[in-house]
């Protein structure tokens, strides 16, 4: 933060606020959040290098859950109902701190508009600077609990894969097939976040009442997170036996997995990943109907470090030029499109290590047949 | 809208956006909306009286999904990664509306600060109010299909806890009861939202590692969704026989509950029930520890029509002197707390009609006895 300039950092969303307080999560405003003429408000206040004046503001139901589950933070404020009241309150503590007059980083996608007036007009003296990249930088080296609940997460992501596939029978929907794995997955513990399928020759990967039949490659890509941490993964399935096509496309999307790894452990700068991969890539009969991408990920799907300069948003590349650490999550991600067969892909996930790195929900990345 | 003085409505909330879309949500983005330095971004716009120039902005991914749900706006730009973006792109497409000098509401709450900020400063001439009370008050007399929803996220919960309780043993603690009502609605096909769980003489309803043991109270209140409608109701179990002190304040409980629900049809004052229920309640022997609330729900869990005036927050208590009309919700809710007994509660979801009242998830109302 003292690098960035900035004397105060104002965390509202959840993924922070909880990263913050060292997990902790209102378990009734968790899923649910509007209520009322506004939604559930919560904000970290960490004053730079003070975090004996660290606070939390929460709502009133939640004191009952902090007798049982204490803050490390000083001052909880659990007196707020509404997102305007947020940035009142918050604009006290920080009068309170004196530094009213500061830069105040707050986190602009996940700040109420309203919670946001309601500051900078308490704080007109305040400089407001964008806190994202900041509590970005923080969470890409991960500790040991993050990279068990990731790791935890990517496990049970494939397992719910290889039992959903188990349950399927030609004929079955990819809608039906998105809510046996999300099934699967709240059996494993992880809160379900996405299911992309699509049944070759078909690429839309939108659950729908697309039947998956004898032959068809199926991609399965899904997301579920465990305590906020996510596991992301995709892998193939065919009914019967590959095609000797499906089986060359799988083998190329793998052959660029395995080159995007090799060189990934601390200290290799982050644009060797993609170097790998790229010249891989050329090697492929099917190279110019594939694609490839690698970022960080964590309690965000994508986020810091960051591999590449290309793709649909002008973030800034941070990790291109700079070295990996140890405790930072990759995703490896390899997509063959092919007319015949449609849509191939495998997506991995990798800590960097010293030595090396640890694939995690590392397996199944073979046809898995369904018979 | 046009009482209101508002000439378009931005909707960016989850809820409003999929009311004003007949139900579409981003089945990508549903659960999970962090990405990158961002978040999803979608908003619908709506100019009054011109449904025709309605639009839709989200994020790229959704175009895949829109092919196979086709949405009834005109304009659907799936092109939008970040909330800045959002604000940028919407207020381009206000402009070519010629709406720039226009009342433009905005969901302030839902909102995020650089959408915001980026269509202030691209319209600088419009006129910003809030969203949200008009868009609740659309809201307020659910349609057909939207009863059964509510119907049936009613049912499921009721069924859930009633299958819970069944696979329940002494010594559960609340924490476990609480996975379980999870994993029991979810196969009912809801969203789980949340669960409260006390057991006697306790009161504190976060789950957590305390046990249910023979003779006491336990009181689950849960939440949970379908297709973004909430079912929220309470009910009461006991490992054993109920105490005599125990069956007196549940049928205290239940006639408060009895007397509010009695006065309900359309056309009836919404303050009348709270009379009703405060008459009864006078008549309780444990009347003085308890406590009665009313309010609507349907996509929000407290929204219009509101029947007090009295609550943690000042909001316009709209139908304490209006008239009920068919087709609105409301939860029903009576709470006692004693020393010996803990927590007593029931909830019940009730919806107005013409000639009286329909109670969804309309069982179970006492002890649930567990063996």
């Amino acid at each position: 933060m003292q690098a960035d300039g900035v004397d105060f950092v104002l965390a509202t969303s959840p993924h922070n606020v909880s990263y913050l307080l060292g997990g902790y999560r209102s378990h009734f405003f968790s899923e649910m959040t509007a209520i009322g003429l506004s939604r559930h408000a919560a904000a970290v206040g960490y004053p730079c290098g003070q975090p004996e004046h660290a606070f939390y503001i929460g709502g009133p139901v939640e004191a009952a859950q902090q007798e049982l589950e204490p803050l490390w933070v000083r001052d909880a404020v659990n007196a707020v109902w509404t997102t305007h009241r947020l940035g009142v309150a918050a604009a006290d503590l920080i009068r309170g701190l004196r530094l009213d007059q500061a830069t105040i980083a707050v986190e602009l996608p996940f700040l109420a508009a309203d919670t946001f007036v309601a500051l900078v007009e308490s704080l007109p003296q305040a400089r407001v600077v964008d806190a994202v990249p900041i509590l970005e930088h923080l969470r890409a080296v991960k500790l040991p609990h993050e990279l068990t609940l990731i790791s935890e997460a990517a496990d049970a992501i494939v397992e719910a894969m290889l039992a959903t596939l188990d349950g399927a029978r030609p004929g079955i929907t990819t809608r039906e097939l998105a809510a046996l794995l999300a099934a699967e997955e709240m059996q494993r513990g992880l809160r379900f976040d996405y299911c992309l399928a699509a049944v070759g020759p078909g690429v839309n990967r939108t659950p729908s009442d697309v039947r998956w039949g004898t032959g068809q490659a199926l991609s399965l890509d899904s997301g579920g997170s465990k305590a906020g941490y996510i596991g992301d993964l995709a892998r193939m399935a065919v009914i019967g036996r590959p095609s000797r096509r499906q089986r060359e496309l799988l083998k190329e999307v793998g052959s660029v997995q395995a080159a995007a790894r090799e060189p990934i452990r601390a200290g290799v700068i982050g644009k060797e990943i993609y170097s790998s991969a790229v010249a891989a890539l050329a090697l492929c009969r099917h190279g110019s109907s594939m694609e490839f991408v690698a970022h960080g990920m964590g309690l965000v799907s994508h986020e810091a470090p960051r591999l590449t300069s290309t793709g649909p948003v002008a973030y800034p590349a941070d990790h291109v030029d700079l070295p990996l650490e140890a405790g930072m999550v990759l995703s490896i991600e390899t997509t063959a499109i092919d007319p015949e067969v449609g849509l191939v892909k495998l997506e991995d996930t990798v800590a960097v290590t010293e030595s090396g790195s640890i694939g995690y929900g590392d397996r199944a990345q073979g046809w898995q047949i369904v018979s």
